[in-house]
């Protein structure tokens, strides 16, 4: 018999926590116990799972004992603090925050690039940041036949990422403009970033900082897509830079992507690769309108890519249109996909 | 005594036409009559012009009897039929549409990037792609300083860009997605271009779409920042490429550009350039949160630049994020600037 996995989730009513109770559902993963688990202010609510009331619990180091799979998305202070009490108790910890990521002793996953790498963990494995797993689903599968020089990224990103409140601040604004209240008056408590110290509106507005500025002008977000690719993609010589964009959409980020490939590659030949790579729906036919969209990719588990063609001038250069679920694949899907291959692997028990 | 203009308005109850009548009110240029000219459908329509009621009139070939200058504004085939009209009985055409751009014979000017270009005009001066005269603005400057040799442009574009009843359609869409309306159920007859085949929603959601796709898998409006581009800056060896997308953004056009110049330049030395860069307004200290905003460009004729940092990797690389209103410079206030530098420049009489 199947041995079960006794699974916790932390921040269960978080924009990530709450993709993540949806796809645990129709997870392959033989569950056992399933808990939810959330900051103090939250325990006892209730939410359904599999067509049952549950309650949610408050996060605490013992809410991992006998807990086999612990996911973990409830921003980077709390996977500070619980995730090696998690790790204490026998617990795999997937972590979807910023924490880990960069340090080397902890795996930094995308399931359809280096699923190898999770052999190495010693109990957290890292979820990249959403801005770079569906850049490396489209771009691993150029890098392996055509080789990959350079990536040249500009992205439009959902607010959804910023989590349930920045998602209401931009609905509010929305409805302040469609009434006609002038934008000085509109409320802006926390993009572009809540950490920070000024805010600003992102309706009808494009905000070109996610997450606080760092070193050279880059904002952290930026230095993500650039330092994680390169960990991700195994290759330290790789030219990646980035400018981070938020627009006002929901949910589904879009990237426009310039890639130098090592030999050059046809339009035809991309598009191939992109037709049988794993987690990647090819959507591209200029003749039609084909060509990836934010809204189509809501709700789907899957990276979209359009918009291939030659750089005019660059023998080598592609350019594309990269699109996904910023809270699917870009967060709680590639989380749990990264349990499920570990499942897969044997390295689940 | 000077001479006096006489003005006729071409497309004077569209978008652009809206804004080159409120900036004519405050120009520079001794004004003579002004004219109005619009479809059969929007003349005997007043609008009130320097505080008095004035009746627009349908345009015809004779329209432009006694005119001087004629600023176009009402779509190519208009254009294409009546510039010569105008022309023939004597006045100077600016022409904001893309119709006459690309003719080596018509001068497509950027009055702070190439106003020479205006002496050898033979009637008609093309005024360029909103997308494309901001970004000339921004990048002249560090061409005369440090040459180019490349740009990549990701385009954050505004749906003014694609008239009055575009924007209808996005307030209209952002209403039902308020209303909790399935996206099926919105409407979308216009976006991303309202001469294709099919319409695609534009609320929360990013088009990479501008006007009709052309060779090479690149729309027209991409061609036009890559030709426009060359043919403004008198250099066919400046490598050029573009991703133009729409975003729910009723004006502001935003740019993040890329460019590599000839010799190397620091962050510092880029910003001295800009601050003191005709049209332009540097807005860039990531320590206060400052870079341009689409927002905040609305109603003013300069173009913001920001985010200037160099590539991690390219030594001659920049980035940096440019934005402008794209119906004042990238448009109506670019063709009206064309008119006062040809009064000055003793063009227009």
């Amino acid at each position: 018999m199947m041995r079960k996995v006794n699974v916790a989730i932390v921040g269960a009513t978080g924009a990530v926590g709450t993709q993540m109770i949806k796809l645990l559902e129709n997870s392959s993963l033989p569950l056992g116990t399933v808990k939810f688990l959330a900051s103090k202010r939250s325990a006892g609510k209730q939410l359904s799972f599999k067509g049952d009331t549950q309650t949610i619990e408050e996060l605490v180091p013992d809410s991992f004992e006998g807990i086999d799979l612990a996911l973990f998305s409830a921003g980077g202070g709390i996977s500070a603090t619980f995730a090696p009490e998690a790790v204490k108790r026998g617990a795999i910890v997937v972590d979807n925050t910023s924490h880990f990521r960069m340090d080397p002793e902890v795996p930094l996953v995308v399931p359809e690039v280096n699923p190898e790498a999770l052999r190495e963990h010693k109990g957290i494995i890292a979820n990249p940041n959403c801005s770079t797993i569906q850049m490396m689903v489209a771009l691993e599968p150029i890098r392996q036949a055509f080789g990959l020089n350079r990536v040249l990224v500009s992205t439009y990103q959902a607010v959804s990422g910023a989590g349930n409140q920045a998602m209401e601040e931009l609905k509010q604004q929305t409805r302040d403009y469609l009434d006609e209240k002038p934008v000085a008056e509109w409320q802006a408590d926390i993009l572009p970033c809540g950490g920070d110290k000024k805010h600003y509106p992102l309706a009808f507005n494009a905000l070109p900082q996610i997450d606080v500025f760092a070193d050279g002008g880059y904002t952290y977000e930026e230095w993500k897509m650039i330092n994680e690719t390169k960990k991700i993609m195994e290759d330290d010589t790789i030219k990646v830079s980035a400018t981070c964009v938020r627009i006002p959409v929901m949910s589904g980020h879009s990237e426009s992507v310039y890639i130098e490939t090592e030999r050059a590659a046809t339009v035809a030949e991309i598009q191939a690769l992109m037709e049988k790579a794993a987690g990647v729906v090819l959507e591209d036919d200029p003749s039609q309108q084909i060509y990836p969209q934010a809204l189509n990719s809501v709700g789907k588990n899957e990276t979209f890519v359009g918009r291939i063609r030659k750089d005019p001038d660059e023998e080598k250069g592609v350019h594309m249109w990269v699109v996904s679920d910023n809270l699917l694949k870009g967060a709680a899907w590639n989380s749990l996909q990264i349990a499920e291959t570990m499942y897969e692997m044997d390295l689940l028990n």
